[in-house]
């Protein structure tokens, strides 16, 4: 996944002689603590945040230029970098957002915290059925109800609780990747259970072509 | 884990009767976008952002308590509910930070986006190497090489890239699984990539034994 895929492109942007009091009033009516300081052709020129409009207001600076931080202060990305990226420099840095560039160096969008958040919590919640279905599409020649079958073979075998295929297949409806996780005691653990789970059923495959 | 176990301690709090000013220039010097209005005891009383501050500035409001949100408005968590209501809560209501109780309606500290993300990544810093030991293991009969070659074979098929085994096994060794699962595009891109390669080396075990 790129930055590109993470980021907010309704971004808001100010220009370096818009005052500050105007700049209060866009970050304000967006509910944007930070934004970028752009020229005409949406290059990156500068940054300011809430913050630095309280201290503007405060003492009586005039324009965005006034408060502003420059380029070299700023904790950019590129639209074609990992996403990752952007999730190590926003714990590391600590920041909100974070403005993302292409190679002119012009703005395309903005990473904001809660959006990777949101992205890493999908991940965390998403259904164990989905997971399987993953695995049925990709094993072909499969069908759920087989793979269901190993499933509560292998269950039985790693827990020694003996469980139906409807039984299992009524657990992972209900359940999120974070929870399996914690359920089977780590995510090593979790994995070596679906990896048992795909042995199974190559095998039961490979068992029944042969007959 | 709970909430407890992922806020931030070092919180700081304004209190209803403190300037506008005042407030504004305690944000600004311990860099906070948000805090909470606390009474003496540290009940929780309301809540500002710096988005209030530069609007009560330019309306010339003087206190706190004109512009604070009241407890209504405010989403917060105990300190003994599950973390990942935390998570939740700021990517479903985009905040960058949560104000975290006891018992008594106290604010024990506050949850920060960044610490989050900071949290969830850390989840996710396993070795992918681990996860192929553990396969190796589970896969009986099949070597750490036979596994490196099919894993080279399945991300040439799917990436169109040519990598050898050794260049595989070098990538796996310095990745996590957090890296992998961005690099990927989600968790069941990984595993369905993982299943292709156990699938795979059976096959070509299955083949094998055939000669």
């Amino acid at each position: 996944m790129k930055v590109k895929e993470i980021m907010d492109k309704n971004f808001i942007g100010v220009d370096l002689n818009m005052t500050i009091v105007d700049a209060s009033i866009k970050m304000e009516s967006h509910k944007k603590f930070t934004t970028p300081v752009l020229d005409s052709k949406n290059t990156l020129i500068g940054w300011i945040t809430s913050l630095d409009v309280t201290r503007g207001l405060r003492e009586n600076h005039k324009y965005v230029k006034d408060i502003m931080h420059s380029t070299e202060e700023i904790v950019d990305l590129h639209q074609d970098e990992p996403a990752r990226l952007a999730v190590l420099a926003a714990a590391q840095h600590k920041l909100v957002s974070i403005p993302v560039l292409d190679d002119d160096g012009k703005v395309v969008g903005v990473v904001r915290t809660f959006d990777i958040v949101k992205t890493l919590s999908k991940l965390y919640e998403i259904k164990v059925t989905n997971i399987f279905k993953a695995m049925s599409t990709e094993l072909k020649g499969v069908s759920w109800d087989e793979l269901m079958e190993a499933s509560a073979i292998v269950t039985k075998r790693e827990t020694g609780k003996r469980v139906t295929a409807k039984e299992y297949e009524q657990r992972i409806k209900n359940s999120t990747f974070g929870e399996a996780i914690w359920a089977t005691g780590g995510l090593e653990k979790f994995f070596v259970g679906l990896i048992a789970i795909g042995e199974l059923v190559i095998a039961r495959k490979v068992a029944k072509a042969r007959k």
